[in-house]
């Protein structure tokens, strides 16, 4: 298996079973991940953002993952609290074993949705 | 290139250049895709949806491509009219050179809002 790959599976591992301390040895200090809503930049920021997800997830399963010596590209679904199944993915560079960057891509209508049961 | 990796690429090309038509040539007439808003079944279905999303499209580039002989996996950005960043992933199942099952994934909030400035 790919360095990337291999990274990027263990950091979905560590998430999946919400250990974000285990995750984030896998993230690098200065990553940058362009998630739906904008630019997160840097490992606090990017804690900040998992810990709100992991505190609604309920379980998550790989759909496909593929990758090579620098990059990988991950498709998963997950079951949350508000959103029974909301997949994901993620595209992410890999260096010296920590995600440098990320993209990464969700459906956020569901979410927004449950929170606004009117719109 | 894996067969099923090929075929991904041809299908993008082909919609990329608002070429639905030649699109269709590499959808199986029973195909399966799992979008956002739900399952679509059969051929005319699919490209009844392809047809609304080409009708606002722009331009799109292909982020990262990957795939064995019976799966491909690719995430591409877009441009479109209502939403200038609309990046989409799709996962997809390839038999006889045909794409029998897609899993697609984008966001959708940013084209709802597109819809209804005021929520």
């Amino acid at each position: 298996m790919s360095i990337a790959l291999k990274t990027a599976l263990a950091y979905h591992s560590a998430w999946a079973h919400q250990d974000l301390d285990e995750a984030m040895t896998h993230i690098a200090d200065d990553i940058i991940c362009d998630a739906p809503a904008g630019r997160l930049e840097g490992a606090p920021a990017y804690r900040a953002f998992m810990a709100g997800f992991v505190a609604i997830l309920k379980s998550t399963t790989v759909l496909a993952a593929f990758g090579n010596d620098t990059t990988a590209l991950i498709m998963y679904d997950t079951s949350t609290h508000p959103v029974p199944s909301a997949p994901g993915a993620e595209l992410v560079t890999v260096l010296h074993d920590r995600i440098t960057y990320s993209r990464f891509l969700f459906d956020r209508l569901p979410f927004a949705q449950a929170r606004q049961p009117t719109t």
